[in-house]
């Protein structure tokens, strides 16, 4: 179940100044974990002799200058050595020798590999440039010497770790880190601060990337066999780069946070259950002894009928409907906060650990805008109207496809209850309802296709001038277009429907003869849930499963089928047998970016915490989605996807700014829910304000207003009805005057006492929560205390190895100088010392203040 | 009127690689601007020969390594020098040998300066130690020789100004510069970047400061005559140090900030005097044919009465109950999230210029804690208790307090209608809310005095371990404190007087035969402007003004006293004729912190926006009193007290929350005395819900419920009244039920109604509001975007300059290298260039990572 982040819980933290790679942790658990994980250990590929294991791989670009002229060098037999001379003119550029030395790193450093007793197999390299891989096998020998090392050194490595920490709290840790290994995932813990050696040389180029084999990210990450694990999240980011690294950093605090919310909301779900056999309203509705005959719901055509047939709606929606709900908003509404700030820690963390903190964001421009510098406010005006336009048209498009669905439920609820049978027309809510949502479902996943096209669009013709100011106005207005579509429906529900009714006698109708919708009997808050339960996750299953894992399959298929038609049997000889890589990975997807994953999990979210008062089950529907979401998304990655390019990113983006914005938005929202469209405030009205002994008995009767049958228009009657002399007043839930009253139907003092109350509930809620969620906030701190000391003590350890480093330099040359002058062999070297002042300047700018006086008098004594 | 900070238009702008002091540009000012500056220019100081101008000033501390070992040296003729060796053993310490070192390097700066052409005056160093000073004059020819080159050299100049803006901005920010040219203080334009060189020196303790003289400081700021320009901020933090620098930044944009605001409420007041004729309610209320018979205000003594006798009151009551009020706070609450925005962005830029973007705020340890540094929760769980129940007891003292006032009103009110004066039984009101106000104001003003003690008291006996902490945690409480002192009877006033009155026949009384008070007819809200406007104001006269300016000079009076009595006669024969500056010094206040000033500015920044619905003039009396306030404050600083030791901060720290929760908290206080405290709500009620034709006519006759006089109490119908048998029944301001009605005085349906569309109003507002401001904040930028690109490109220069000089260094060594293998001399230096490698590492944690490749290739080449 555990599917977020590795905490460091680190096993093992030893030295490797040796410059060794970072999976001699992995190596050693591998030693002294046992059974469980020697499957995993011993599941990697095997060098030649297949026997010894392949523990880690490095992989680099070579670029042969000898064989680089040579026609069509990669399709020569691999035995042939490109030793030989070619038979073209060679030209030796200034890369060449770049790439002579890139060689003789890689082999000193594979010396030194070799020295500290790894094996290592290399590729030949048999082509003109290509990819070329060296495995590193580490033997017993090596494992169990630097197993005893690692003991030794331990202590006297110089590591900041914050140990200030109470003893209670430090057992508390231990015993967590106990519990949680069976889900920590069988992966080398990464030990970034000593890893810098060989990150020094992929950041030159030398070694193009160092990663364990790809199937360790598979069997530890990319199976739902392992869903209850958490991420090997260093992992991923060494493979598809800091910016999925994040995502699926994010993604698994997410899918974290949601456990407790999940369980609260069950047990929110549960007490409704457990309470629906003493709800008082719901036992009164449905007593059969309570006649309370209701009006009719359609003109002419229906009958008037009796409230207790509407008995199992009502105790459904006191499922959801029940004094725990309030408390469960609150809880979700300082959840949505708690979960944003931990976000914002373990951002800072990785960053920290992925050696972030002073990464600057490179502005790329975009390719559109290349040609198109000096565009001015005139030339951009069109593009902004278009965007304006196009925006407010969809908008407007999806608030047409909303009152389509309603038009449809009402004429088909009207058309059905014409019919004759029986059957039909004690369905017809039932048939309507589930017909509409799915319409409804299908629109919007529809829609979001088109949006999604619509919005790549309308960024492109606003030409945008970098590439981040592009991707996040895409996002900004894919993100609008589509949480309209989305949630649409769901507001109309509720906030809308039914409160346009009109009152027997006064009704309002869309067009000739057909009312306006009413909700049912149980309340709004029923056809809510109902709503959003389906939307929710028939958006998740179709969308987010089905179109993820269907869509790219079809495509593969479909181009498959494309290349086979267009080139017949060319390929049959000689590929078909044994598909090199580049074969395989042409047949695979190419990437297209986060957004469609993060704005599927933002959606999510959104139906989280937006309207958590109406269905408390949502974080649980969200919970079981992710933990396969998680794994599916890994999958497509490693095995569906082309190895994306790695993209440096410090954070999400504009994504935290939308998900904090749905937050607070969501605070609001809830407390609409609560008040307007749930019954707790009339609820609470009535036990302390109206009721005659403090209980709940006689609620439903106070909530039905009366209404005298012979005020019904002319040709509105029911026809047909069997009991309609009887009916002197039917009644309707609404709080209006009585026929006997002077002014009979107007809205009722009870009516604006509740809604007083109503808005004065959501005043409170809303004040309280942005109150609670401000606590939250200034509570935790944005940098984790630990993560910030050591920062600190970074720099100056920085700082003070620097200043040591530049005054050794002058020292020595210094001394050269010294020694220079007793030899007056040349003078021009003289005239350099006059820089260091200006390096003294210089370093003005940067680093720890305090130290820099101690610099500039260094620099001050040559 | 401009007091805010001195906004880049830089008149000149040169080079001044030579490590000239940057006055340069004020004594080329003096060249041209002709007379006005010249007075300016002349009254600084002069030389011995009393011709020469001091222009600018270095001062540094000496020890005097010779002097420093013979008894009582201070007091040595000034005309013994102090180069003969003393009696005693002379100790060469390390602090010795640096500050021989300082000397020559200030000898050789001095040196330079001369070169420069530039006059220098010094004083002989005639003590064992102490403050020095190096007094500089520039003569006419190296002002004039200056200009020239400056005309030559500034195109050359390779400086990164941000030129995109368009021609309109650049055109629109010339003409600001112009028309703000006599708002600028005469003071030399600081060159923030070009100073880096004295900077170093001062950085480096070789001089302690380079200012020049104080009396210009004096000139351009410290003087109520200079009110109308802006502040020399450069200047101020030269002097003062960053912290007293950002505090006046502050406040000069505070004060400027309340320039527009105090317009719109000017415009907003008239809006009021202009509408007062044609307001409809007001005119009915006046109109004497309207008979309103009011209920009795006071049970037996008092008598029924005429609404009509309220009319001046009801008419006052418009000036800021009118609609134009409910604009005021929508502006003023955007206003607060501008002034708020704008501050970061000044801040980042003063930031910038004072070159602080990379302080990190160093934490010193308490000297408290020192020695309790491992206490325990147990140990600190008394302090906490402490606190917490101090600051409830203190909160509820200032309760009582008001609880006190309201007791008082009560009791006089109804001692005051015993009377039988009749001036006195009229003048009731007035007499008892000028003293109730002016006994809120004493107290307030008392117990502010004490909770500063008590805040800091309490945080001392917690034992916070940082100075920062300690500082944070003293303002936080001492805020708290103050905040509920300054505004529980505002409060009060606002949002519970009046509304526990009960009803007629049926009041609340607070012990017996007293009534709860009622509001004056007027509403509350006239009562709240008054209650505001006397304490805001009375609290700036007597606490900002009297007290800062009084107290001081009542201390130094008494402390003169006390220094007089103790040493009668002893200083009289050669230190009273000629004081030296230690002797005025030590006659001055020591330095305490701004918190106190903050405090004071924070505390009505909450005047100005808390309840600025209800006094639209607040902004405008802020703004006269900061005009008076900087300036005091500006005197204060420089003449009153010591000169305090300047600090390094980057930002105003804690203030900037609390401001910014102010700024939260005024949006929900003003939604509320909008909506409940004024007319405003029942009024759009009334016109679009009520109203027979749309008009306000009959308003007051609407919010008047009918009381049967027969209903009230027996011994509280009014005694000794002429008409008490005429009248049947009487009406008070409420919405109730009229005795006719079945529930009769229960609250009515309008009651509900007009509560509904209250409460309605407040949420729009909020949300609204709250929208507005984080549009706002999103927005404008935190960072200006010429500081954050020239940060960036700066940034790039350095690692490019750094680069190259590392490059360098690095040839020089190789070469000396090379030179040394030619002849082998030693070896020993070969092994150094291992170290190379490592500072590449290093280096990998800083700076820019794109050109860190290049940085590392540079390395591997050797």
């Amino acid at each position: 179940m555990f599917v977020g982040h590795t905490y460091p819980c680190l096993t093992s933290n030893f030295d490797s100044t040796l410059g060794l790679p970072p999976s001699w942790a992995f190596w050693l658990s591998c030693l002294t974990q046992g059974e469980a994980v020697d499957k995993a250990c011993s599941s990697g590929m095997h060098f030649r002799d297949s026997k010894r294991k392949v523990d880690y791989v490095l992989a680099y670009h070579y670029r042969n200058r000898l064989a680089r002229h040579l026609p069509g060098g990669g399709q020569r037999a691999p035995q042939e050595r490109p030793g030989s001379p070619g038979p073209e003119v060679i030209e030796l550029g200034p890369l060449d020798a770049l790439e002579e030395e890139k060689r003789l790193q890689r082999e000193e450093y594979e010396r030194n590999l070799v020295e500290a007793g790894l094996e290592i197999e290399k590729d030949p390299e048999n082509k003109s440039q290509g990819l070329s891989f060296v495995r590193i096998h580490a033997p017993w020998q090596v494992l169990s010497r630097e197993a005893e090392i690692l003991k030794i050194k331990m202590p006297t490595k110089k590591v900041y770790e914050i140990t200030e920490e109470g003893g209670i709290l430090k057992k508390l840790n231990e015993i967590w880190c106990k519990l949680t290994e069976p889900l920590q995932p069988q992966v080398p813990q990464q030990e970034n601060t000593n890893m810098k050696s060989i990150g020094t040389l992929i950041a030159n180029n030398v070694y193009d990337a160092a990663y364990p084999l790809h199937d360790l990210l598979y069997q530890e990450w990319a199976r739902y066999g392992v869903f209850y694990k958490f991420q090997p999240i260093d992992l991923i980011r060494k493979y598809f780069g800091e910016k999925i690294g994040l995502y699926f950093a994010w993604l698994g605090l997410y899918t974290e946070f949601l456990i407790p919310s999940s369980v609260v909301g069950i047990i929110v779900f549960l007490y409704g259950c457990i309470t629906i056999e003493s709800d008082i309203p719901s036992k009164e509705m449905c007593d059969q002894r309570n006649a309370f005959t209701m009006c009719p719901l359609c003109d002419k055509f229906c009958d008037y009928w009796n409230l207790s047939s509407a008995c199992a709606t009502a105790r459904a929606s006191h499922l959801f409907d029940n004094p725990a709900t309030v408390f469960f908003s609150v809880f979700m509404a300082v959840w949505a906060t708690m979960f944003l700030e931990q976000w914002k820690r373990l951002q800072m963390r990785l960053s920290y650990s992925w050696d972030l903190t002073g990464l600057e964001e490179e502005e790329f421009l975009c390719v559109l805008s290349q040609d198109e510098e000096k565009l001015t406010w005139s030339d951009r005006m069109p593009g902004y109207a278009t965007n304006f336009g196009l925006i407010l048209f969809m908008i407007m498009l999806t608030f047409s496809a909303v009152f389509g669905v309603i038009v449809y439920r009402i004429t088909t609820a009207a058309a059905l209850s014409f019919s004759t049978k029986e059957t039909t027309r004690s369905n017809v809510r039932v048939t309507v309802t589930a017909t509409a949502v799915i319409i409804n479902l299908v629109v919007i996943l529809i829609l979001d296709e088109i949006y999604g096209a619509v919005a790549k669009w309308l960024t492109e013709i606003e030409v945008p001038k970098t590439e981040k100011t592009f991707e996040e106005r895409l996002i900004l207005k894919a993100f609008l277009l589509k949480f309209v579509n989305s949630y649409a429906p769901i507001f109309y529900v509720a906030f809308f429907k039914g409160r346009f009714v009109g009152r027997p006698g006064h009704y309002v109708y869309v067009f000739d003869g057909y009312r306006m919708e009413e909700c049912a009997p149980g309340g709004c808050l029923m056809e809510l849930c109902i709503q959003l339960s389906i939307i929710m996750l028939g958006k998740q299953l179709i969308q987010n499963n089905l179109f993820e894992i269907g869509i790219p399959k079809l495509k593969k298929l479909f181009r498959k089928l494309k290349d086979e038609r267009t080139e017949p049997k060319e390929t049959d000889t000689n590929q078909s047998k044994d598909p090199q890589q580049w074969d395989l990975d042409y047949s695979l997807e190419p990437f297209t970016g986060l957004t469609p994953e993060y704005m599927e999990m933002i959606i999510q979210f959104g139906f989280v915490t937006l309207f958590v008062a109406s269905f408390p089950l949502a974080p649980l529907f969200a919970l079981l989605n992710n933990i396969i979401e998680v794994r599916l998304d890994a999958k497509k990655f490693v095995t569906e996807l082309r190895r994306p390019d790695t993209v440096r990113a410090k954070d999400i983006g504009i994504w935290y700014n939308i998900l904090s914005g749905i937050g607070k938005f969501s605070v609001i929202i809830n407390a609409f829910v609560i008040a307007v469209t749930s019954d707790f405030i009339p609820r609470l009205m009535y036990q302390y304000a109206y009721s005659q002994n403090g209980t709940m008995h006689g609620f439903i009767n106070h909530t039905l207003s009366y209404f005298n049958v012979s005020h019904l228009k002319a040709g509105t009657q029911p026809e047909n009805s069997p009991f309609a002399h009887d009916v002197l007043f039917c009644r309707f839930k609404d709080y209006r005057e009585p026929p006997w009253s002077q002014n009979q139907y107007e809205f009722s003092k009870q009516y604006w006492a509740v809604l007083s109350a109503r808005l004065a509930f959501v005043i409170l809620f809303q004040n309280l929560v942005m109150f609670l969620s401000v606590l939250v906030d200034w509570m935790i701190p944005d940098i984790p205390k630990d993560i910030s000391e050591q920062i600190k003590r970074e720099k100056a350890v920085l700082v003070d190895f620097f200043l040591k480093e530049e005054h050794e330099k002058l020292k020595l040359i210094e001394s050269f100088i010294a020694r220079d002058q007793n030899s007056p062999r040349s003078c021009s070297l003289r005239g350099r010392s006059a820089t260091v002042p200006l390096l003294a300047d210089t370093l003005w700018g940067m680093g720890n203040r305090k130290s820099t006086p101690a610099l500039v008098s260094i620099f001050w004594q040559i």
